[in-house]
């Protein structure tokens, strides 16, 4: 049995106790952007509820045209007006270089990424990346609450980037 | 008080009960992309762990230059070996057109947007293409358990897209 098969037996108690549906646009009117890491459970962190907050994660939790994408679908579309950027203490992010990881996989498979893999080195500064990019959009519409954070993965605690 | 002072606020519950740390790597070698919907609350569906998986999200749950990036980082440097694609019903990108969406940011901004809105009109036909394009690219290096499903708001039912 695979993983997959064991989270969706998972899923069969979730259903269960469910008590949908909910309306589609964000109920608290925020969108969270942060890393993909396994140990961010972004709901439990903020103490979310199904339906509070659109939640979008990558590698590292960064703003790339992606991002930028949704949080503007997010805002135009679907009325949210904060933005709380999320990136943690001990990320993987910090752990490897652009130019080596592309040439690990350059000689694995003979191509580069024509992708930025987006490692920083100091996990502050990229948050303050991240913001910077928002405020450098032109498409998104509420830049007033556009606030970034370090999850400490040692204690859970949300320490903010000023 | 802002709506992100009122979740810092719920921050601190979570630190008080906090167990960490652990380890960097995703216990269950497993990457989730889904939707970035507010009601999709992608531990508590799996019911994952906090350290199980990496969970990538963004409008519609869409594979695009930036997921591919995410998963090439979880599975060359962090392990993981399975994809869990998760795109949902009553979802937003249902509800406009990429050509409308821009036209109407470009009456509004004078700019058109340089990306794809990535809208869809059938959401079992989109995750067959989220699935593709991972199947399609050079640099995921683990393709062969790499599953979509569509996860019913009404219900909290993960349904699998053969």
């Amino acid at each position: 049995m695979s993983v997959t098969d064991e989270l969706l037996a998972n899923n069969v108690a979730y259903v269960e106790s469910f008590t949908g549906p909910l309306p589609l646009p964000p109920a608290r009117h925020v969108a969270v952007v942060a890393c993909m890491d396994a140990r961010l459970n972004v709901y439990a962190i903020l103490g979310l509820a199904e339906g509070d907050a659109h939640v979008i994660r990558n590698a590292g939790g960064v703003i790339t045209a992606d991002e930028l994408r949704s949080l503007t679908i997010s805002q135009r579309l679907l009325g949210t007006e904060e933005i709380i950027l999320i990136h943690h203490t001990d990320c993987g992010m910090l752990t490897f270089d652009d130019d080596g990881f592309k040439a690990d996989i350059a000689a694995d498979t003979g191509l580069k990424p024509g992708w930025a893999s987006e490692a920083f080195t100091d996990v502050e500064t990229d948050v303050r990346q991240s913001i910077g990019r928002i405020k450098a959009d032109p498409f998104i519409v509420h830049k007033d609450r556009v606030r970034g954070f370090v999850f400490d993965v040692a204690t859970g605690k949300l320490n903010e980037v000023v």
